[in-house]
């Protein structure tokens, strides 16, 4: 099936099926579905979500984007908007209330019930980007001596509100966290067992404060739906479930793989020319600082260039190899921090590892650049030279490489703002300081 | 909770609890957990794997990577080797055989019943990077005139040995796709209703071809737990479950950042040496190549460094800024491409974006560089020089970290692997061209 096809298509039935027929269209779509019409037809959004019913329109702003929410909810009248905010579910009332202005946020409140209003401001005190900021307040809880007919009984009545109902949480009386009961075991069990009986006791929790990559790594680790957020004294706070994990997680990998890249989270790839070049234009100036900084190390050596203008030709070998070198150890590093594997615990074998590699390529590279400044110049000091500042700037380069994203890490910035810009400048500055200083040194036998 | 410190707690309790205990222990374990444990202590994993029962086996299987599953099924004996294979899912078994040899491979096919065998020898004729060669074939299937009693009772039956129990798949008499229903729809409605009744049948499913990555924004964008996967006469083959997919999504980004770092996919950070050394080199040795052309650029222009040594200080600023800017456009292309973000169709609005993009920011960091190169150089035409081939190389840049990757991604090559090597060498090739060519032009006012 072409989804290009499929968006035209669906277009044409959300706003021509005669009444019967679009009411059981809306039963069978899938949300994400009908936001991608609203988004590709701006001009009909109006009047394709003036159609929808309410609870379809509140599961379509758990698809939006935090500041898409808010600007599909401002185009209904009122009574609807009141009526939408009362089927959203906490998380996404928190991440749209939290992208717009207090005053727009004022008038969110207005449209609720107090206990709603509550739960918001309850979720808003949360730093977003931790379990707290992420968690929704909807899930499923039970007691202990309850049984499996009476949680049946009160799954039918309070499904339709829950983010999810494949969990069903086990409480004590004050709100603490015993144990947990699957759907799917409550399904195959005894009508009359107690909940106490077919509980899972050894619930795997996420601390309230804990950072949402973290709990990404938790979810991708133990493949769960819905994980229970708790605080420092063990109370269910609430649940997360997998899918919002799934963005986020996706949303955290473009974020470092656009600052490795030196380009600023939140860039569009089908943005103006204007934001774009707000975005990369620091970024750039940032870089010709420290370009500056490599031009000024080789103006010291201008006197020794001018003598031997072979050496400016193989400039560009020097700091190519040492970026590159560099690039490789950081990718690795910085990864490796995102995914968990890298700790302070094995920084030190891993260390180890990456000076072997910064001397082993460095000589089997030296070599070789050895032998063609050799040729190319017709004297053997000048490979001599050229190899040997190959290998101190490769093995500076590993080295570079690992400190730099770690010391970023210990100073709690993001290693991936590491990216190009330290390590080269560390590498192109070291790399024409070893190479340009060398030939200085034995000039005699160079020219 | 400390999770190192549970590693050590765990191993102990694995090891020494006495009978009783150690039951409802695995009860409440959860295998990844275990699979840490045994990946820890290497030395204890015989003596862990041996108490263990089969069926947590399996799962741990489950968990670990598809050469780490036959390794840890090999210190086995052979009964116990044909009890867990047993236990094991169809799309487990799959990665498995696909990771070991045709004889390692055979021992597994003689262990196993004829029915898991040609479901097994099916799943290994799929490509192993698409729908067909991640899926499982333990799914739930009633058919549309059951009753919701007739199925939950089915489902008490089945329960154990499905992938998931949260989906159950309506089929006609030949497997073809008719509708879904999930386990909370299936609680809250009447015994006596009809699964045609409460069935769901705008099945969203995927064909057993599609790519792996596509199946992975399939879930990210509509946030199932499951999907069918159907042939081409929409007969039903298997499912596919989330957290198989978040592992893939997680391979395949970490496959981008290296391929964007010049890093072999399947490197280790805790790897050897040895085995960095043997990824990396291949890698330096192309960028060395480049790194050779770019320097066979200056040697053209040997005549007029020697005349005007600081053209040669300028040098790092023009390879590093058209460096720089071709990565930043390089980044967003290769993101775009592999989120889906950026197609065939919007490609040419997006193009002339970063023209504009790489126009405007070659004009700003071209006005700026020409003041430096003016106050540098005291001379207005060297700062003519630089100014002009920063704008034309900042140009060129995005078009090359534009067009680069979408040829690659045309000739069917991960546009992952444009990164380092293609873009930089155009920027540096063109970038010395543009600056030390004019330079040679104008060398008369620039002495």
């Amino acid at each position: 099936m072409s989804y290009k096809k499929d968006v035209f298509h669906l277009r044409s039935l959300l706003l021509a099926l005669d009444e019967k027929e679009y009411e059981s269209l809306i039963e069978d779509l899938h949300p994400a579905d009908i936001l991608d019409v609203i988004r590709q037809f701006k001009d009909d959004r109006v009047d394709i979500l003036n159609r929808l019913p309410a609870w379809m329109i509140a599961y379509i702003l758990d698809e939006a984007d935090d500041k898409e929410k808010y600007e599909l909810l401002s185009v209904l009248p009122r009574p609807r908007k009141k009526e939408i905010i009362g089927e959203m579910s906490s998380d996404e009332l928190t991440d749209m209330v939290g992208s717009i202005t207090p005053e727009e946020a004022k008038e969110i409140f207005t449209n609720m019930d107090s206990e709603d209003a509550d739960e918001l401001k309850e979720l808003l005190t949360y730093n977003p980007e931790t379990a707290g900021g992420i968690m929704a307040k909807e899930f499923l809880s039970v007691t202990e001596n309850m049984t499996v007919e009476e949680t049946l009984e009160y799954l039918r009545k309070e499904a339709p509100g829950a983010e999810t109902t494949y969990y069903i949480y086990v409480l004590d009386e004050n709100q603490r966290l015993k144990g947990v009961l699957s759907l799917r075991n409550l399904v195959i069990s005894d009508l009359k067992a107690r909940v106490s009986d077919i509980m899972h006791e050894r619930v795997i929790s996420v601390p309230v404060t804990m950072d949402q990559e973290e709990v990404g790594h938790l979810f991708e680790k133990y493949g769960f739906l819905t994980m229970p957020v708790v605080d420092d004294k063990d109370k269910m706070l609430g649940i997360i479930t997998f899918d919002d994990v799934m963005n986020i997680l996706r949303e955290e990998t473009t974020e470092d793989i656009y600052r490795l890249g030196g380009v600023q989270e939140g860039e569009k790839i089908t943005g103006t020319v204007t934001e774009s070049v707000k975005r990369r234009l620091p970024w750039l100036f940032i870089n010709l600082l420290t370009a500056i900084l490599a031009s000024s190390t080789v103006s010291l050596f201008e006197g020794t260039i001018a003598r031997v203008v072979t050496l400016a030709t193989f400039m560009p070998i020097v700091a190519g190899m040492g970026g590159n070198t560099g690039t490789q150890t950081l990718t690795i590093i910085v990864r490796g921090l995102a995914l968990g594997e890298l700790t302070f615990e094995n920084a030190k074998k891993v260390l180890l590892k990456e000076i072997g590699v910064g001397v082993s390529t460095g000589i089997s590279i030296g070599v070789t650049v050895a032998l063609l400044g050799f040729f190319w110049a017709g004297k053997p000091v000048f490979g001599l030279v050229i190899g040997l500042s190959m290998l101190l700037n490769m093995t500076a380069a590993t080295l570079a490489g690992f400190l730099v994203p770690l010391i970023l890490k210990k100073l709690h910035v993001d290693p991936a703002l590491a990216s190009a810009v330290f390590v080269t400048t560390v590498t192109d500055v070291l790399g024409f300081f070893f190479f340009l200083g060398l030939a200085t040194v034995f000039i005699s036998y160079l020219t």
